[in-house]
């Protein structure tokens, strides 16, 4: 199941000059199947990335925050799916680090030079050897016109592969972007996705791809949920190879640079919104908007106590108006302060609520008919000021328990 | 489906004198189905209440925070099920005086000495002239030995009715305690339950009622959660009687007042697991311990992030030892300086995890085993500080989709 996403065209996706990606099979967890991503990264290219505020974060986010500490210029990516090498302690960082240590030597880089990242179980051993073992055929297969195969290396319980690309003309010259990305479950990503990768071609100056990366994660994965739960392993990095020609890029309020901005957040929102329809069991695709807020902080909290109300989203699964669960989502979000009776509520178009209370004009048959819709906008107005949010989310459905009933058998 | 719970037998549950209850049919959503309860209190008696914390508080729940400030003395309570009064806006407030007014003018008292409750469906107009009508023939009906219907009478999801008794011995007399409550769904209190009420006939200051209930709660209601959101009408309420005959409690800290206090949190808890053994869905019952916090508060944070985790309430359901979702949801729950290489967890007496990671003696099997039963005890060890907390919660299952896709319809 998923809402509106299909699977990416290789022919659509933009090779980046300067990236190479090679996939292959270690049975990590399972035989017969692609587990293993590398990518390769021209000299001269730039890496900055986010990672999870979840404090049980993995040994290979650990490992990936401290290489980019080290400022020795970022070569090359490994990538598992099978096994998020999180809940592993001592053993897990050796892990990690062993893994970074291989694909070093085999690229005569150091290891610092390597990021390394986990997906899939938490609290079992890593298979170190055995993802050791195939990166000499990784390496091998690695093209720049892999980007469709690699974001299906990367997919654990996704439904499909998640990728996008587009081009933008910067000084006269064509700039490229494309990302992939992978997640459908432990998805309330806090600083990034469960895993995302984005390149360009852009030149830019390489100090800005930090505050770039930061800024792209809140406009993007950052404002999407499925279940509330921040994962161990989140992760989302962009790359800059600087091979387009175009002049150096050096500050991103230029014209040029809110250009690339521009491009490069378009990506990550459809890489952001791609995991929420590609969501575990998820059914439909909902846009929840907060207006009239004091701060945008405080409609965030709003959003997200909507987007995650089991009551919420297992209404929206039945196609059921049920509404007031919406207002009581509102009342318990933390405002301390909210004065119910200037609160209005919007499905689409229609308007449910006025004031606080049911609007005398509002339609059962008006709310029922919007509920339907597989693409649906929530909008909430607070009547507390001009700050306003945005969050995506999807429903809850019978699926979502099956799928995590049943993950690890 | 529920837990390790059963209907009470009429029999066991303690008539409190000077409390009688009176139950009948309005038909406010539903034909035959009893869904008016009238509590009448003798003169004399004393009332304390405490009330969600949703700032999208219902009508009712205004209303009965204003009435027990007025300070009339309470001598009448009216329930109703099928439509909570609640986004219902000026026309709510204003129907649910007009219950208490026609209830005052049948019972000769003043509005101000009646508290109303409602619960069922949000953003409905309550239909106030059917139970106006229906308030006679309650009355009529009063009677001490009611409770096990009372607690019938308040059930909206819930598939059994919740009441327990027990007595104590103050100063050589028989003190009766005997509470009801209700709830299944839109569960995580916050203050009080959807509905708990309790009685005794406790000879003991009225000052002393407030401080009570508020500790009451704290030690049980407020350690609930089902789904985690916090209903619009949650209340609790208690009622002394004085007619035991024991010498007035004048201080809880005294012998006396410490047997009536462990006498009421006994029974108040009792009532709070039951709402969570008959959660929605649920097929076991989960008691999280957090231990080792730097603060309560630390440690309330940490239990209730794995015990709304759907991931991990899916992985209950499913018998699946998938532990590692729990230390996820430990790292996510919000203690920023958290060393994950200090957290232990077990499963009952077996040992899941130590120093963050698997521990190499931990079985799979010994997981399996226990999270096979129907009564689990998660246990976190922080390794921070002194202080511990405990939640109890239940599974998320199929059924609990099911009953929330379905429930208006």
């Amino acid at each position: 199941m998923s809402v509106n996403l299909s699977a990416p065209v290789a022919a659509d996706l933009l090779a980046i000059n300067g990236v190479r990606i090679g996939i292959t099979e270690a049975g990590v967890r399972k035989a017969n199947r692609k587990d293993v991503t590398v990518f390769l990264l021209d000299e001269g290219a730039s890496v900055a990335g986010v990672f999870t505020q979840n404090r049980f974060c993995a040994a290979p986010v650990q490992v990936s925050r401290e290489h980019l500490l080290a400022g020795k210029g970022i070569r090359a990516m490994v990538i598992n799916t099978g096994n998020a090498n999180a809940g592993t302690g001592a053993a897990g960082l050796a892990h990690a680090r062993a893994t970074c240590d291989a694909l070093a030597k085999e690229l005569g880089l150091t290891a610092e030079q390597i990021l390394p990242f986990s997906t899939g179980v938490i609290m079992e051993e890593l298979p170190v050897d055995r993802i050791v073992a195939a990166l000499p055929k990784a390496i091998a297969a690695a093209q720049s016109d892999s980007w469709a195969m690699a974001a299906e290396g990367i997919m654990t319980t996704d439904t499909l592969p998640k990728a996008f690309s587009r081009s933008v003309t910067i000084g006269g010259k064509t700039v490229s972007v494309t990302g992939i990305s992978k997640g459908a479950g432990m998805i309330r990503p806090n600083m990034a996705t469960m895993l995302g990768f984005m390149a360009t071609d852009a030149a830019i100056a390489p100090e800005l791809l930090q505050p770039l990366v930061k800024e792209l994660a809140d406009g993007s994965f950052n404002r999407v949920t499925i279940d509330g739960d921040t994962s161990t392993n989140d992760s989302f990095v962009l790359m800059a190879t600087h091979q387009a020609g175009n002049a150096q890029i050096s500050t991103l309020s230029s014209a040029e640079g809110q250009q690339l901005k521009a491009a490069l957040l378009d990506v990550a929102q459809k890489l952001a919104q791609a995991i929420v329809r590609d969501g575990e069991g998820a059914t439909k695709f909902i846009t929840m908007k907060v207006e009239g807020g004091k701060t945008e902080e405080e409609c965030r909290l709003v959003a997200y106590a909507i987007a995650h109300s089991p009551l919420v989203k297992t209404a929206f699964f039945a196609s059921d108006p049920n509404l007031g669960r919406i207002l009581a989502a509102v009342g318990y979000a933390g405002i301390a302060d909210l004065d119910q009776t200037r609160i209005d509520l919007y499905l689409d178009e229609v308007h449910v609520a006025v004031n606080g209370g049911r609007n005398p004009e509002y339609k059962e048959e008006d709310g029922q008919r919007v509920m339907k819709q597989q693409e649906i906008t929530v909008r909430v107005l607070l009547g507390r000021g001009e700050a306003a949010q945005t969050v995506w989310t999807c429903d809850f459905s019978h699926e979502y328990v099956t799928i995590n009933a049943d993950y690890r058998s």
